[in-house]
Parts: C-alpha cells; sequence; structure tokens
C-alpha cells in the first residue's frame, strides 16, 4: 500500500501531497518528468534515468534542485517509507510557481510512488496490437508532462481492440505513446528508428545486451519495412520487452511470437538481474 | 492586491489553492483553460469565453463541472471578494484525480484572479516587434495549457528584441503565442488568418466590429503578403488591439502606426464600453 510521496524534498502522507495552483507545471505544461522501476528494494538503471532527468530539466532552462546523490537518497528514503520491494517511481520537475504565470523560477520538484502496472500474462505470451498513428511528438527527446493526444486517443484505441498506438509520419515509424519500438527483420537484423523517439532507458539496455547476439540498427524504420518484419516487440521501463503481433490489421510473424524476441527477454531479464545484484 | 482564488467550487485564499499532485492537469498536461478580463467589476464577453471553454473542455472527453450560469456567478463572486473592479480571471479544467495517472476522471476546476498585466504606454504609440518562428501548435483550436514552446523561446526573444512570436509554418502565418495577428493592406482590406489559429474572443469582437467600417477577409496569409503589409496588429483579451510596427528585419509602414489600426483601436474600446455598459 502506498502511502507517502515526496514534495518539494519532504516526505508526505499522500492526501497531502499537493502544490499550489500558481505552479508553471499546472498552468503552463512547463514541466519534465522521468519514471523508472523499483525492484528488491533498488531503483533500477538509475543513473541513466538520472541522467535523462538532467537532460529534460536543463532543456526547459531549470536546474535539477538536488545533486544527484541526493535523489539517489531520497529515493530510497521514499522506497522504504512504503515499503516498496517492487514498483514504481515517477519524479516530476516544474518551471516552479511563477510571478506572471508564464516565466519560470525556483522549480518545484515532486516524487510519486506507485504499484508496478501489472499486464495479463497473455500479453507476454500472445503479443499485443498497435494502432497505427501518424503523429509527432513537439519534444520527441525531452520527457515532458504533454501527454494530452495519448489520453486523448484512448477511446479510439480501445475501439480498434488495440494496446496502444504505434506513431509514425506517414513514411517512418517513430515509437509508441510510453513505449520504444523495435522489428526483427529476417535476415534477424534487430532494428529500432534513430529519430523521433525518446532515448528510453530499457531501448538502451535492451541494445546493450542485443548487441552482444545480434546484429542491431539504428536508423530510420519505415512503415513498409515493419509491415515486412519478422518479428516485433516494443520496450519500456513499467513493461520491460512486450511482444507486437499486429500492427492494424498487418498480423507480424502470423501472430506468433518469434525467437529472438524470446530470446532478448530471457537475456533482458537476466541483465536487470544481475543489475540489481551488484548493487544489493 | 489579489487574495482569493476558487478550487473546486471553494473560494480559499491564495495560498491554500492547492491541488494534489495525482492531478491529470499536473502529471500529464491533460487540462483546458479560458482567461478573460473584468471591467468594472464584470467580466467582459463571458458567454463567449464559456462558450469557447465548454468547446475545450468536451474536446478532452471532459464536461463543464457547472453550468453556465453557475460559473457566472462563481466568476462574480471571485471578484468581489478580491474587490476586483479591473483583472483578469482564468479558470482551468483538468481530467482529474486519476487513479492510474493516465486515464481522465471526475475534472478538477481551478479558477485563479489576477492584476492586469499593463505594458509600457509606448506598445500602444510605437507598436511592438514580432520574431517569426517556424511552429504550429498541436491542438490549434483546442486552449489547452501546453506552452512549452513560447516559455523555452523567452531566451531567444528577448535577445531579438522582440516583444513575442509569429507562428507561420514556412509558407502561411497562424498566430503569435497568445495573440491573434491580423494585417491591413494596402487596399485596406484587414486580413487575418483561417488556420492553426486560435479563435480568439477578441479576434472574434474585433472582426465584428471591424465589418462594419471595413473590408475584412479571413482567408490564408502568407508571410510574402504579411511582409508587404501597409499595418499589422495583434489581438487578445489582455492586450486588447496592439500595434505591429516590425517582424524580424522587415519594418510595417516604415514603422509607424497605421490609421485602420488606430480607428480599429477606438471602435473596439467604444464596443468593449458599450457591452459593459449594457451589463451594469
Amino acid at each position: 500500500m502506498i502511502k507517502y510521496y515526496n514534495v518539494n524534498g519532504e516526505i508526505v502522507p499522500i492526501e497531502k501531497a499537493v502544490i499550489n495552483v500558481k505552479d508553471l507545471g499546472f498552468l503552463r505544461g512547463y514541466s519534465v518528468f522521468d519514471f523508472f522501476r523499483i525492484y528488491k528494494g533498488q531503483p533500477v538503471f538509475i543513473e541513466d534515468h538520472l541522467a535523462r532527468l538532467e537532460r529534460s530539466t536543463n532543456e526547459l532552462g531549470l536546474e535539477l534542485p538536488y545533486s544527484k546523490a541526493e535523489l539517489v537518497e531520497k529515493i530510497i528514503a521514499l522506497a522504504k517509507a512504503n515499503q516498496m520491494e517492487e514498483g514504481g517511481i515517477k519524479i516530476v520537475i516544474t518551471g516552479g510557481y511563477s510571478l506572471d504565470g508564464f516565466l519560470p523560477t525556483k522549480p518545484n520538484f515532486v516524487m510519486l510512488a506507485s504499484k508496478l502496472t501489472t499486464y495479463d500474462e497473455s500479453v507476454y505470451t500472445k503479443g499485443i496490437k498497435l494502432m497505427a498513428y501518424e503523429y509527432t511528438r513537439e519534444t520527441p527527446y525531452t520527457k515532458t508532462t504533454n501527454y494530452l493526444k495519448p489520453i486523448s486517443l484512448q477511446q479510439e484505441i480501445k475501439e480498434a481492440e488495440a494496446f496502444d498506438v504505434l506513431y509514425h509520419d506517414g513514411v517512418y515509424i517513430s515509437e509508441s505513446a510510453r513505449s520504444n519500438f523495435f522489428i526483427v527483420n529476417h535476415e534477424g537484423t534487430i532494428i529500432t528508428p534513430d529519430k523521433d523517439a525518446l532515448e528510453g532507458i530499457t531501448r538502451k539496455h535492451v541494445l546493450e545486451v542485443a548487441k552482444k547476439h545480434f546484429k542491431v540498427e539504428i536508423r530510420p524504420l519505415s512503415i513498409k519495412e515493419t509491415m515486412a518484419a519478422r518479428e516485433a516487440f516494443m520496450t519500456s521501463s513499467t513493461k520491460g520487452i512486450m511482444p507486437v503481433r499486429q500492427v492494424d490489421f498487418w498480423r507480424i510473424n502470423k501472430g506468433i511470437i518469434g525467437d529472438t524476441t524470446k530470446q532478448l527477454m530471457e537475456l533482458f531479464r537476466q541483465h536487470v538481474e544481475e543489475y540489481v545484484g551488484t548493487k544489493v
């Protein structure tokens, strides 16, 4: 049971985790965040997440309100307060309490803990369906809080009996709403888009692991090539590696999860275990 | 001195005007707003603002939490609480306290009062400079809280010694960051873009007034045509009609404010007086 969040450095009960409505994240969407898993009480790939959070914060002309060492301390403290062995933590950094409702000031810092989203086992054994959608995020490399588009699309996604969207620009695939996208082609090469996609931390680690066993390419990935793929999957901190069996009406590998995806899922599981093992 | 806001229907001192960080406007930018002037204690063009707020809210699949009559009551009450004869009120409606941090629930409603932004008199007598910038808002017809781009551009705007940006798509002008844009051509026709621009309430009323005295066209407005304009101005609830004397390096009418703009400023001032007069 999650009972505590952190607001501007203080651990507080959730019902007291409030910010004033003058906050520039609330009023103007001037806000970035990062999210990572807690596994065996440890934040997973935390150096990467904090480095990205710092990049996002700097993109907005803001500074991290704490050093990275202080942030790790605060993360561990919040996980402990919630007796959280497994879960997720989100850090939000906003433009602060603006005087004129437009110009940023001293950032506000919020840390939310959550139980990890659980998916039906079939998602991993049978794969998911994505709905192709033409859209490019405004700031694809910065993890802003702007999720208006995918939230607005929820009804359409449901009606399409899809799990999520697959963004493209009419020719090239970029990413899913909260996940990176990969294919495996018939030569067994693993390919993920190089442009207009968030630099996912799970993506980074999956690529690292994959390189040891497979040919890997980070380059433009067309819709056409995706339709001809032998396998497909997506990655995120919440989902890990999630097989994709279908995009709109085209089934991939006749809807059967491929061996490369299965092998990567196992290799990535081991990689996370090793990471946490060295930390514990 | 502004001392009170309204949060979910209750008037509260500003320091107690808080929302929980689980709010979907805060976490995911799932939020719309509207802003209008209070003049002689009355909200100006309020029917239009509330109609647009309802459209914005519906675009997000949300409902207005109060009837329009109730909203007007609450607006008047907040103006009274703040002893505000002149000022501005912003209403924000968000996706509410989401259970999973993604799907909207019962909306949160926030109303903020503010002193009206005042500009140096020279802004109206000498006009302002805009910085041309290639950008189209994701949802130009919905008044969302996504202002990441113009806030990020503040430094660049300052360095260009400009007052604000002028968005275009490489060929056509759309709008400024928080204002609509108009030109007057050498035939004396008033032209404002028909696409990718917010349907401003001041824009609507300026067009209404202008139609009685001038030829008016709402249609695509190219950068080329803007460069050749005889006059230019922008409109917003905060700014009213504000003359534009320069865009990047091209001066309009040698930097002198044109007669049509001056005449419209006076006609619009009378129009607002008449509106408020019928209400008081």
